[in-house]
């Protein structure tokens, strides 16, 4: 077994702050950066845990993103706000513009946040949860970089666009899921191909496209949609709610923006908030009891709710801080100022 | 090959209203069903078609379904519209909200529309592409019956969940999909059990949580979700945004309210419509262009547009009109006064 460092979770957050402001970042940014790379950590989703610190201070190395943007936040219309990140990464730009979101969503009953120009790198989840915890529903996409190909075609048009959805419980964790509409994460073909290790069929397809279990044809190839010509529709209504409607690219426009850097994908995202004490009034109470009987029917039977590992990792870690292996620890350590 | 009777799209519709009437719906419930069975039948999609007209005044008579009823459309919030079906079908009450609902979209950039109480028997795209119609983005969700386990459970809990979305295109009919969040429509396991044929995996499990072949076990088993967990999220957000979140029944709610009678779904359904005008102001055509660009690179590969078929399939019927069983026409006779 590999060698680890324990931490706290305060270290956690210590440790990514200075990481990021040695890294170039602005002490704004590192605080929103260190944010969601604590909350990965701390669930143990580790590529999403302090393990981005190093993207996201090499991001900033190869000069694609500004680590000293300000986003622009933006009272668009009635139920609209607007966020320009002005080629900042996404966390400080989602934070600046959330507060709107939830007050037009508490006055007109749903309302909409368009991140424009965004650096994205953090995981959906953190948002959607941030939104209900002041009791509101939430919905957010987002494109990506152009790896996947649609349903019946061979070429990659999609990106692995996430979708991550919040329901607010009355006691307890909201309900939250947040996944790829790729087949699988495009991080997971890599470390098969780094492994030898043959991929599964429905991943991806070679460049012919051939279903294809080789991992280096199928990076060279494309990858597949989830779900088939299903998984293949969400992805695209993702491209165009997240890309188009907001104002921002598609994940092939993001790929070709890139410019073969292999930095984190730059384009917009789209969240929604819901105000279920607007929908429902005074029976808000009752309906929400709909919701708890639903979930009480798929958890009684012994089946999971999307992000019960996650919550239980959660509870793990507050109690007993993290563990991340010496040779991150070490990395980490490397970027510090002696 | 089975014997069939040729009919001008004017007389679809013709036909589809006076079954309805004669079958005791008013002749504004008429006139609305009618519209979407006339689409159905002339999209070639033919359960939605006049197939649809049997189980339509069966569910009359059995007498859940009030005939009569006078949808009621509420300016619920800014953004918010409510129509209270008070139990009748879906098309009417969805007619009514549009207006109100496609307005408040134009208002505040994006708005949605809340039907509860109605009896849903039609697809949910002829609703998106109305909506988009009006150059609006939608899309629209309803639970159905539950019928469906979750991921890893054995037990039935969501519906078939339909999820619709439409994208208004400069030239042409919209980008459109709607899809069950289940595997398989039930119909289809239906016909398999009348066929004496063996169904796939992974359409269904027997009541013990076993994959199954077997389209009986199946009935009396569960259906899957499409996409695994995947499927299973999405299907689970379905059940809370248009029913709890709406003020209505989840699918198992649904089911037992239903009390064996086996009518039409009674439920809620959850529409949203986006103004991309709103939120694009005068760049509007520069991005709606990255759509097309990107509607290029799938159709351009030889993939197919989710609605491609169903559009090849109305050119079709517009210029030769429609062909449809004649058993299917004698039972529709049948329906109609002396």
């Amino acid at each position: 077994m590999s060698e680890e460092v324990a931490l706290s979770l305060d270290e956690v957050r210590r440790i990514s702050i200075d990481v990021l402001e040695a890294g170039g970042l602005s002490p704004e940014h590192a605080q929103a950066i260190a944010g969601v790379v604590y909350a990965g950590q701390r669930d143990e989703c580790h590529s999403h845990g302090m393990y981005r610190l190093l993207g996201c201070v090499r991001s900033v190395k190869e000069g694609k993103v500004d680590p000293n943007a300000v986003p622009d936040v933006v009272d668009h219309a009635p139920a609209v706000v607007r966020v320009d990140a002005r080629y900042g990464f996404s966390p400080l730009a989602f934070e600046r513009g959330r507060p709107l979101l939830v007050e037009k969503a508490r006055r007109t009953g749903l309302a909409a946040m368009a991140i424009n120009n965004c650096f994205h790198f953090s995981a959906l989840w953190p948002e959607v949860e941030a939104i209900s915890a002041d009791g509101l529903v939430a919905l957010a996409m987002t494109p990506s970089h152009s790896w996947v190909a649609p349903a019946g075609g061979k070429k990659p048009v999609f990106g692995t666009n996430p979708i991550a959805f919040a329901w607010p419980r009355p006691d307890g964790p909201p309900f939250v899921f947040d996944f790829a509409t790729s087949a699988i994460a495009r991080g997971e073909i890599e470390l098969h191909r780094r492994a030898g290790k043959p991929i599964p069929h429905g991943w991806a397809i070679d460049s012919e496209g051939n279903s294809t279990n080789d991992a280096t044809a199928a990076l060279a190839g494309a990858m597949l949609t989830f779900g088939g010509h299903k998984g293949s529709a969400l992805s695209a209504m993702i491209e165009l709610m997240a890309g188009p409607l907001i104002g921002d690219m598609t994940s092939a426009e993001s790929m070709a923006f890139d410019e073969g850097v292999g930095a984190a994908p730059c384009h917009g995202e789209l969240i929604l908030a819901f105000d279920p004490k607007v929908f429902l009034g005074a029976e808000a109470t009752q309906h929400v009891a709909r919701a708890e009987k639903m979930f009480d029917a798929i958890v009684g039977q012994g089946a999971r709710l999307p992000s019960q590992r996650r919550y239980e990792a959660r509870e793990r870690s507050k109690a007993n801080g993290v563990r991340i292996p010496k040779a991150l620890y070490d990395d980490l350590q490397a970027l510090l100022p002696r």
